[in-house]
């Protein structure tokens, strides 16, 4: 052994409430990537964080020694500024389709490495591969060169890009280790950090349909990233946004292109319109970009036409029609009134069941499968009318949707008040 | 997968200060002894145990999985009552040797299942194999007849007791996993339960050379460990004793083989004798026998009676010389006055670092080398008298012993008036 540290040194300082010094954290996320620290110590040292805590600058050298475990991106020739967008996930939450074509077409670049959709919520690669001819994975040469002349890149990440993440990120889900607030931050801070973009807007979902339930802890993972951006010297906001109702009107992979494309040809739900733009002038102030306003690039067609060369450049044809599943079944109203509630948990996890999701990574997703969602809270209904429109290519899969949105919608009385964007966190 | 139970809902319970239900800890505990459950994920669970802890209930249950993982030894044969005693290890802690002889001679059979030493602390058997000829091994035919024939049996445990405390006890070792009161009662107990005796008596050391430093710690561990014993059937008590001071004069294997001989001649260091004797008492009154006076049977000569045909039933010769080592270097006082401190820790660290302990468990140890106290603490000194006798095969461990030993004794005012015997506990 000619390991500078030992293992049960850093879990014990972790598992006695200590900080572990800068050289062991360094130590120890390296030889967990080379395989000289073990899973089951990795483990013991992810449950004494979960259940002991971070201090800032301690995960701030933890997510720095993530990034230190592979490489990173070099943006320093794209000419325009860069800036991302990462959402944590949630029910119909197709926002970066129409967003990085239109941060393009405003003037910035959007190098976004994306993921794929797990359990009830979508991703937004399994979306952009239902556009026949698509295809997610890029060589670095040709994610520099579309950033260049395209100005949008939506592609899988690398996986060159924080290998520590992603053993880490697959230890943790065997071992009850993914609830660490410190440990959501770092892992989606290491490779975000990794992209090499210079401003990061952060969407922390909040709500039934995401993985932070409560407004506390999405708040306090909305501060940990942004105070994270801010010590790898990248320009970081968030806001945190409701994750208790579906983004707009569909659920599923080709139903959400569908839908991202109303709002690139100027329409659009107004939920997904207010937070495209919202988020779109974030990560233009961020890049200093403020002379632009983009929802006249949504207006005239300039992201719309940005989209189709963003789809062309990567294999897709923008004018193609998109799949269509084979099955649907009408779901209506049980009485009259105002739809109150609608929850994104059981939206999510009916439009899972039709096909559009997956439970293990290694699954296929159908394109056509999800939910469209005639009504939102709020809206008036009458009894009998078409509410949701369940959408499959094997029919058999209906009575599990169904059985996912059995208690998952009220005809009633108002629904509750809470904003779409429910605040905004920047570095202090 | 066919198992009715995933080990992340077990982790997680107990990651979220839950009581595991008892068909998950007794499936967690057999699923991992065979494998099904994952090294990464049994330490993430023992590393919420430690920070989480356990109710006494849901310990008694983890403790009878444990138990159950392998087969139990069944003493019913047996016609003396069963009596057994077990020790957390300090250094010069040699009670064993008399303590089983003694304890047979007065009419109980001690089936005393013993391990070997590591680092600081001293072990049983590697003490008993400096006398010529010893065996630590036997068969359980050897071993039932032995306990019949002889009273007492000092033997290793065989690999069917309690497997899964041995994989789990290796795991917590590089886990930083081992000092939870909970994990470390159920392992002792585990064994000690399988082990089969009828009554147990546990020797809680408490102070420097103990693996417990405080007495709050060693009175939860004994609580914990007594209460443990009462509901698995065990009639079991214990005694906290004082491990901030050596026991006897002796700490090295042949020498603490010569020291108990010396006690078992009806001599020998006084706090020995104390100890030896209360918990022959505690033993004996467990078994139902209280009209003997164990101090009559070390006076008589019936205990070395017995230690000669224990001793001869394993192949050792009682009447062979013991080894000594071939190199001596003398300590001596600093100051006149009074020896007011020679600490446990800083003995037992010189005593292996010439040669008596071992560092891991599969390196051998030197059967002459060791320390004598030539006084302890109360005892008056004059300057320049020798304190101590360093005892190794290889002088050039001097150097290190020395070291260990530097600031380990004073001599100054009187000593600290802790009683050997601290407390007794008995179960509730």
């Amino acid at each position: 052994m000619s390991e500078p540290f030992a293992a049960v040194d850093v879990i014990r300082a972790k598992r006695d409430r200590g900080r572990i010094p800068d050289e062991q954290i360094d130590w120890v996320i390296d030889a967990y990537t080379r395989g000289a620290v073990a899973d089951e110590q990795m483990s013991a040292l992810a449950m004494a964080i979960l259940l002991n805590g971070m201090e800032p600058d301690e995960l701030a050298r933890w997510t720095a020694a993530m990034i230190a475990s592979g490489s990173t991106l070099d943006l320093s020739g794209v000419t325009r500024p860069t800036t991302d967008k990462h959402s944590t996930g949630g029910v119909g939450d197709k926002i970066t389709l129409p967003l990085a074509p239109l941060v393009a077409a405003c003037g910035a670049a959007v190098p976004q490495l994306s993921g794929r959709g797990l359990g009830h919520t979508g991703g937004t690669l399994d979306k952009l591969e239902s556009v026949p001819g698509w295809r997610a994975s890029l060589t670095n040469d040709e994610f520099l060169r579309q950033l260049h002349d395209v100005g949008a890149v939506v592609c899988a990440a690398g996986d060159e890009l924080a290998p520590a993440d992603r053993k880490l990120y697959a230890l943790r889900d065997v071992t009850a280790t993914v609830e660490s607030i410190p440990l959501i931050a770092s892992s989606i801070m290491s490779k975000k950090i990794a992209e090499g973009s210079s401003t990061l807007v952060l969407d922390v979902k909040v709500g039934s349909g995401a993985f932070m339930k409560d407004l506390a802890s999405a708040l306090e993972l909305a501060e940990s990233m942004v105070s994270l951006g801010k010590a790898a010297g990248v320009r970081t906001s968030a806001l945190l946004t409701d994750m208790n109702t579906p983004l707009g009107r569909t659920a599923g992979n080709a139903l959400e292109v569908a839908e991202s494309l109303e709002v690139l040809a100027g329409g659009g739900p107004v939920d997904v319109v207010e937070l495209t733009l919202a988020l779109a002038g974030e990560m233009l102030a961020g890049a200093g970009i403020t002379d632009v306003d983009p929802a006249d690039a949504l207006r005239d067609g300039r992201a719309m036409d940005v989209w189709r060369r963003m789809i062309s450049a990567q294999g897709g044809d923008p004018a193609a029609a998109l799949p269509v599943a084979a099955e649907k079944h009408v779901v209506t109203a049980p009485a009259s009134g105002v739809l109150a509630r609608l929850d994104a948990y059981a939206v999510g996890v009916a439009a899972w069941r039709l096909g559009a999701g997956r439970a293990r990574k290694e699954h296929p997703v159908s394109a056509g499968a999800g939910v469209v969602m005639l009504a939102k809270p709020g809206d008036p209904v009458t009894a009998g009318q078409p509410l949701l429109e369940l959408y499959t290519d094997d029919p058999s899969r209906f009575d599990g949707a169904l059985t996912a949105l059995d208690g998952g919608y009220d005809v009633g009385a108002t629904p509750p008040a809470r904003p779409l964007i429910i605040e905004r966190v920047t570095a202090v």
